[in-house]
């Protein structure tokens, strides 16, 4: 029993190659891994934030068809992982929800791959702080393009430790990282 | 400074939902994935495994269009994962050019999601193994589809654990299972 976790995934405010503020084009395939992710550690919801109208109608054909359409009857499971996902249009709708929801405004911890000159916690750190069920709710971001803004970082309540492996090289998709931080935070350990 | 480790993506033989032996079609997105988590934690080459030769064309164009296209202008890190890549035709290959690379033979760890009637080894275990130099080469193996056949999951050396988050559900993603094998494997650790 760990306190409740939700996920978003960011495609405005974030950066792009360059460092400006851009909102990114919705990826197929993140709302399925992610999810997938989201159902394997537990995870009580996972938003996907765009602001664009269009995306919402992607997203809302891809749950349709895996949570109730000819998916559901092929592969049950993906139905059950994409159960989890909410769209909407601004991070402020997320705080919203989980509030009401948890009866509580969440704790707002951000991911990002580079260093961004906020002070960051430590994967362990946060595991310890996840395993209070009354700590609780958490929302974790991942961003999309080049990561969450800046402004967005500077506002949260804490900032992850990027993920690194033994070399300088850090450009995981946001698919993996997301994986990656859940199973940190949240996988059972042998 | 850890032993030489590959790994492979196989697309036969694999399961289908059936349980019966496949051969999968290759998914963009896992070329991609896998190739930057293999480079994030310091794999030393990451093989496609297809006897499909149409599916060779389609690998080839995607790795020439990154590594020496107009990919590699805009985006240059993501040539520097997909430099890892090799297409072969079978697993036989890719042990090898293993072989002709590290002048010996690698150790063959096979990846599951579902409990496999064969003895496993725990995460912690192998990669503490793996933390020995001398021990190498070893080559990971992930399965698309519904995993690696039965056979194969019978004579390699060594199958690791499942991952699992705190639930029962185990569907991940093979982008998503490859990227937190890798971590368990050789993250680094605060």
């Amino acid at each position: 029993m760990t306190a409740a976790v939700y996920c978003a995934l960011v495609h405005h405010p974030v950066r792009d190659r360059a460092g400006e503020t851009v909102t990114t084009a919705v990826t197929t395939l993140d709302v399925h891994d992610i999810a997938r992710s989201a159902r394997t550690y537990g995870v009580s919801g996972y938003y996907l934030v765009t602001p664009i109208d269009a995306q919402h109608v992607l997203i809302d054909r891809i749950l349709q068809h895996w949570r109730t359409g000819a998916g559901v009857q092929r592969m049950p499971e993906r139905g059950e992982a994409l159960s989890l996902c909410h769209a909407v249009h601004a991070l402020s709708d997320v705080y919203a929800d989980i509030e009401l929801r948890e009866g509580r405004r969440p704790r707002v911890i951000a991911t990002a791959a580079r260093s961004t000159g906020v002070p960051v916690a430590t994967f362990p750190a946060l595991r310890s702080q996840l395993a209070d069920p009354a700590s609780g709710p958490f929302l974790l971001l991942f961003g999309t393009g080049h990561g969450l803004s800046q402004g967005l970082l500077e506002s949260v309540d804490l900032v992850l430790e990027p993920i690194h492996g033994p070399g300088t090289y850090n450009h995981l998709s946001v698919r993996s990282a997301a994986a990656i931080a859940l199973d940190r935070l949240l996988g059972c350990r042998s």
